[in-house]
């Protein structure tokens, strides 16, 4: 089994919210943190320089994508994710059940599994609980999720409670699985989460957070939410499954979210999250700043000199002005996307070090305060 | 007017190859050079960070394509192409009638210049001997290119020599215009150079050097080759102007060539080049290596852990294998597209470099010769 360890380090007075380190194999992570997403082994558009340079500490790579391209094969012989993309820092991986449900055609759930045909191909796949443990273990993922089932949204109550069922009994089903394969040593796995399910309903989320914690997980993610629902209800869900959820075990709540956002989530107790709008809002032009959002391809950049955020310290407002970028992005050019993308990441890289920052000097609440006040809208 | 200077620092006792200094007002480039395409003001994929890492002294930008997207009155507002894209070092710009006459619609020669539509949105536009260097003035080029007549491969003699008589008086009355707008002081146009035509013709190359030696250039082009004739022609036609050419004035051969060309362009006396080569087939996953081409998408390459080149310095072979290489070509990742045009840079670069040195320590003949040998073809 590789080591892994979670340690709170400073929590808010007034707020659930708290800083902490994650200790990996591939080094150390402070949380709460945010994880690019790096689906196919690469962040889009940026180099793994780059990368560090920005200061992301850890990355997501999608088991569904990097299990069709280039194949858990090829990865295993190249000597893992880490070797194959020259990455030395702590990888997560999804399970690659919500790529299934969300890309895959002809999928068909039963208590096995799921099958699938790729979408790429048309290729007949099986995804069961210890198969995606399996794959995750071929891609050395210091962080691994168990097969889930997720529904689509809205569902109603009685398919939720289904779909949690069987995310609970999967669950079982991969811990006695990564168990086995941890006591082979050589090609261990890595450290297995536990996902929280239950749609939007509060009880169900409960109940499973409570089934998931007896079978005792290193930690535990919520998966299934900010797909469609109103927030007030998603900050629901996570407090809700929380009630459940060890105070000494790190919490991450997959798939989210926007900027304003990321301090709410941190307040409910939240320690890691990922998600692609920093990266795919970045190549279709639009840049989180300081100061709200900025539409990049707008004409009344056309002739403005400034950099796109005063106050960022990204490469790219280091060196370019809002006048080249809105020409980039016109004329199509991939720099306008590296850039664009280069600057989101920092931005919610560095959100995440203020954050932090302002958790330990005990300064969290008004901080979250004035961040989402200023962010509100578009740039003027 | 702009300074520029051009010294021959060595030569090549066995050939025409030289090694010199151009110095502009943006600084010193050593030659023989090859100049990056940066169409649009971006060398496609590439930060101005990573060119310069990657030693480019000198790039190219295209004037038909500035002129039409942003604009040139937008380039001049926010100071000139060099901090518009935020590139210090020295930029030459060609003069649009390439583009103009390869790309845009409608196109009408006349004796006052030529009338197209924009390949963009189908506006009119008229590009005469004196807008093309206002727009390259408005840029604030370095180094500016009069408008010629370019004709297609093949064409016949009659037409080549009509081209070329056009372009001899192009150069005459671009001459004077520039002349009146250095005498203007404030915004002086960058160093005009003279451009050759004549096709295939080498008694036409012959009377158009001739002819523009006469009007005393600081600088001489040789345009329209590498368009589909045979190499030992296009060789043929470069010796044939450089007879009229005074030697202590730089040559530049436009839009050439392969990797395994460029120590011939450099024996025959050429002194600058540019080409899209190194960066659109980067983009096709066609890398330039020591050891000759690679495909980088051949299945062959998809469990290879060795770099790309070993022998290359670039950031790609120093940190990635052809494995991964491959399989970002395959996913359609940017990342792909980003670090195959740096290494195919990285190649021409170290190539020009390699012949400098070469050159400096008279070791040319021998160089060339082994560096041909082991480029061509496939990598074994």
């Amino acid at each position: 089994m590789k080591s892994f360890e979670f340690t709170v380090t400073h929590r808010d007075s007034g707020t659930k919210a708290r800083t902490g380190i994650l200790r990996t194999v591939h080094g150390d992570v402070e949380t709460p943190v945010f994880m690019p997403v790096g689906t196919l082994g690469t962040v889009k558009g940026l180099t793994q320089e780059a990368l560090e340079d920005l200061g992301a500490q850890i990355i997501l790579a999608n088991t569904y994508h990097l299990y069709l391209r280039p194949g858990e094969q090829v990865i295993r012989e190249m000597g893992g994710l880490h070797r194959f993309m020259s990455w030395e820092r702590p990888i997560l991986t999804d399970s690659g059940g919500y790529q299934v449900f969300s890309l895959a055609a002809l999928r068909k759930v039963s208590d096995q599994g799921v099958r699938f045909r790729s979408h790429l191909d048309g290729s007949l796949h099986m995804l069961t609980p210890a198969r995606a443990i399996e794959i995750q273990t071929s891609l050395g993922s210091d962080i691994i999720m168990p097969l889930d089932e997720c529904t689509e949204f809205p569902s109603s109550a009685v398919t939720a409670e289904k779909a949690m069922q069987r995310t609970t009994e999967w669950a079982a089903e991969s811990k006695r699985f990564w168990c086995e394969l941890s006591q082979q040593g050589e090609n261990a796995p890595g450290t297995l989460f536990g996902i929280v399910q239950g749609g939007t309903q509060a009880e169900l989320r409960r109940e499973c957070a409570r089934r998931l914690v007896e079978m005792d997980f290193p930690g535990y993610a919520i998966g299934g939410l900010s797909v469609g629902e109103v927030r007030p209800l998603t900050f629901e869900m996570v407090a809700a499954a929380e009630e459940y959820l060890p105070e000494e075990k790190p919490r991450y709540v997959m798939g989210v979210g926007l900027p304003e956002e990321l301090p709410q989530y941190v307040a409910l107790g939240v320690d890691m999250m990922d998600c692609v709008l920093p990266t795919r809002n970045g190549r279709n032009g639009l840049l989180f700043t300081s100061q709200g959002r900025m539409h990049i391809r707008q004409t009344r950049y056309a002739r403005d000199p400034r950099p796109v955020d005063e106050s960022c310290g990204c490469p790219g407002c280091r060196r370019y002005s809002r006048a080249y970028l809105r020409h980039l992005f016109i004329a199509g050019e991939m720099l306008g996307k590296i850039l664009n993308t280069a600057h989101n990441i920092y931005f919610y890289l560095d959100t995440m070090r203020r954050i932090r920052q302002s958790i330990a000097s005990g300064d969290f609440p008004r901080f979250s305060l004035d961040f989402r006040s200023r962010l509100q809208g578009e740039v003027q």
